[in-house]
C-alpha cells in the first residue's frame, strides 16, 4: 500500500474524500511560502474532488472552528472568501457545495472531540483519503487518529501542503512509513 | 447540592447555561404530551435564559443534528419554527441570537463525539445548568457525562421536560441523588 | 426487545458477559442492605457465567480501580476476598479466572476512559450483557455509553442490584423503556 | 521552549515522567537495532527515572498490552524480563517498583481509549517528560496527543529510541517544532 509507482484504482464504495482546513483565511505571519503552494495545489484537489464527486464518494470537509463557537461554517467560508483574504483563492477553489459534508474540530486533529468518527460510521466508510493543510500539523495529526481507528489511508502527496517542502515530504514519509498510508499523487488514483 | 428549599444563589464565574434539544420539530408519533409540556416550559426557560444572558453567563445550545450532516445549525433553526413545525413554539420562544454558542450532538449525550468538552473549557466552566428535552434521555445522557467530568450539575426541574411526567420526575431524582445535582426550580436561582 | 415474557435464545456469537464492580470490597457506611442483595445474587450470576463459559461466550470483569492505580487486577482481588472483606462473598463467588478478560474503570461507566469500546471490537461483540452493582450507577452509566455506541443490550433484573429495591427497578425500567434493554432475569435466557 | 542549549530546572511539581513501551520483549523481525539503542538507551533513563524519583515527580508507564487482554502488567514484566527475552535488558533495568503507576494502552497513543487522562488529572500533572520507544510511533502519538490536550511536553532525545537515528531525530524535530517540546537531553534538566 506504499508509495507505489504507477496506478492504483480505489473502489468508491466505503471510501470518503477528507478537506481538511482548506477553507482558511491563512492570515498569520509568515504565510507567503504556504499560501503560494496552496495556491497552487487548490487547482490539484479541486479536480480529485470533482472526480470523486462524480464517483460517488462522499466529500467531508474537516475544518478548523478558529476559536469561533459561535458562527457557523457557511460564516467561516464567506470569511475565508472575502475580498483581501489571503487564502481567497483556496477557500473560492474549494467552495463546499451543498452536497458537501463538513466536521468543525477545535484541535489538530479531525477525530479530537468531533463527531467524525460517527460521521464515517454512518457512511461505513473504511477509507479515507486525507488532503489539505498543513501536511505536518493538522493531516498528520488527523492520520495518526485515523490509523489508530483502523482506517486505510491515501495521502496523496500532490494535495498536501505545509509550511515548506522538506515538512510536507517528512509528513509524507512518516504517514507512508509508519500509518502505511498510500502517498502517490492525486493524478494516480482512479476511483470505481 | 441537593433539591433544597429556598433560593440560592449562583455565581455566574465559571458557570454555563445548556439548552439540550429544544431546536426540535417534534415532528414524531405521540408527540402531543411532550409538545405540551414543552410549550409550557418555553416560556420558563426564556426567562432563565433571559437572566443568566443578564448576568453574563453564556449560553450554549446542544442540540441534535437530526443526521443533517450537511446543514448548519440555521438551517435546523429554521426547519424548526417554519410554519406547521409542531416545535415552532418551543424554537421561537428559545430562538439563538448571535451570542449564543451551539454544539452539535450526533448521540444522545451533549459529550459525546463533540466538542462540549473543549469548549466548556475554553469557557473556563465548572458548572453547568443543563435544561431541555428529554429528561430522562438526552439531558440525562449529558448529565451523567457531566458528573464523570467532575461538573458541578444544577437541573431546574421546571425547565426540563420528558414524555410523561412520571419519567421527567425520575430523571429528577436520579439526577439529584446519583449526580448530586440541585433540581430546585429555576424561579428559586439567583445570579450574581 | 423489551422485558418480555418466556424465554430467549441468545446467540453466543458476538455476544460478551460483562460483570460491573463484583470485585469490591462493599466497605462503605450503610452498604448493609447492598451486601445482603448482592450476596444473594452472586449465586445467580455465578451460575450465568458459567452457561456463558459453557457456551463461549467471552466474560470480562469491568471494574473499579478504586483510586489504586499502581495494583494490578490481582491485588483488586486478593483485597476484595481477605478474611473481614465485607465484598468476601461476592468477591469470592465471582473470583476471576485466566480465561476472563478485565478492564479497569477510574469513572462510572465501562466505557469512559477506558479500553473496553477496543477490546469489544477485537471481540467483534455486538450485544452485550451488563451485569453486577449498583443498578442505577455503574451498570446504568455503562449501559448509556453501551446504547449510543450502537450496542445491544440485554440487562437480566435477577443479575444486578442497587442501595435500594426501588432505585433498582428505576434503573431496569429506564434501560428497557430508553435503551430498549431485554430485563428478563438470567434464568430465562439460553445461549447457543 | 525548543531544544535549547544549557540546562533547564524542571520544577516537579505538576510534572510527571512517563516510559513508553519499555517492557517490551523486543522480538519482532528485523529488531536488532532497535534493541542495541535500546540497551544502550536503558542506563540514561534510568538515572533519569532514579533522579524523578527522588525529586517526588510520580512516574508512569504506560504500555503496550501486547493483546493480552487478560493478564495483569506483572505478568507482561515477567514475560519481558523472562532469560532469552530480546527485551531483557531494557526491561530488568527499567524493571517498575510497587511506587511506579502504569496504564495500559491498547493502541500507538498513551490517551487513546486509557484512562490516561484521568491519571494525569487526579495527580495534577500538566507537564509530561516523554521517553521510551519507539520515537516515531508511539511516543509520537502520545506527543500529538498530549499536544492537543495542552499538556507541556519534554521529550529527551537521549531517552528516546526508534528503529533508526533517522527517524529519531525526525521524529524529535516533529515534537520540538511542531508540538513545541523541550528536546534537550535528560542530561540537561535539572528537578527542583
Amino acid at each position: 500500500m506504499a508509495a507505489g509507482a504507477g496506478r492504483r484504482r480505489v473502489p468508491a464504495r466505503r471510501t470518503a474524500l477528507l478537506l481538511i482546513d482548506v477553507i482558511n483565511d491563512l492570515s498569520f505571519p509568515g504565510a507567503g511560502d504556504l499560501i503560494r503552494q496552496a495556491d497552487a495545489m487548490s487547482e490539484r484537489l479541486a479536480r480529485l474532488k470533482r472526480r470523486a464527486v462524480r464517483a460517488g464518494i462522499p466529500v467531508i470537509y474537516v475544518n478548523d472552528n478558529f476559536g469561533q463557537w459561535r458562527s457557523d461554517f457557511r460564516q467561516t467560508v464567506n470569511h475565508c472568501t472575502r475580498r483581501g483574504s489571503p487564502g481567497r483563492r483556496l477557500a473560492s477553489t474549494l467552495r463546499p457545495t451543498r452536497r458537501d459534508y463538513f466536521v468543525l474540530k477545535p484541535m489538530h486533529s479531525g477525530f479530537f472531540q468531533t463527531s467524525l468518527d460517527v460521521l464515517l460510521g454512518a457512511l461505513d466508510v473504511r477509507t479515507v483519503i486525507l488532503t489539505g493543510i498543513a501536511g505536518n500539523i493538522c493531516v498528520l495529526f488527523t492520520a495518526n487518529d485515523a490509523y489508530m481507528r483502523r482506517f486505510r489511508i491515501l495521502a496523496p502527496g500532490d494535495c498536501i501542503v505545509s509550511n515548506t517542502a522538506r515538512e510536507n515530504t517528512a509528513a509524507l514519509v512518516q504517514m507512508a512509513t509508519v500509518m502505511k498510508a498510500d502517498t502517490r499523487p492525486s493524478t494516480d488514483l482512479t476511483f470505481g
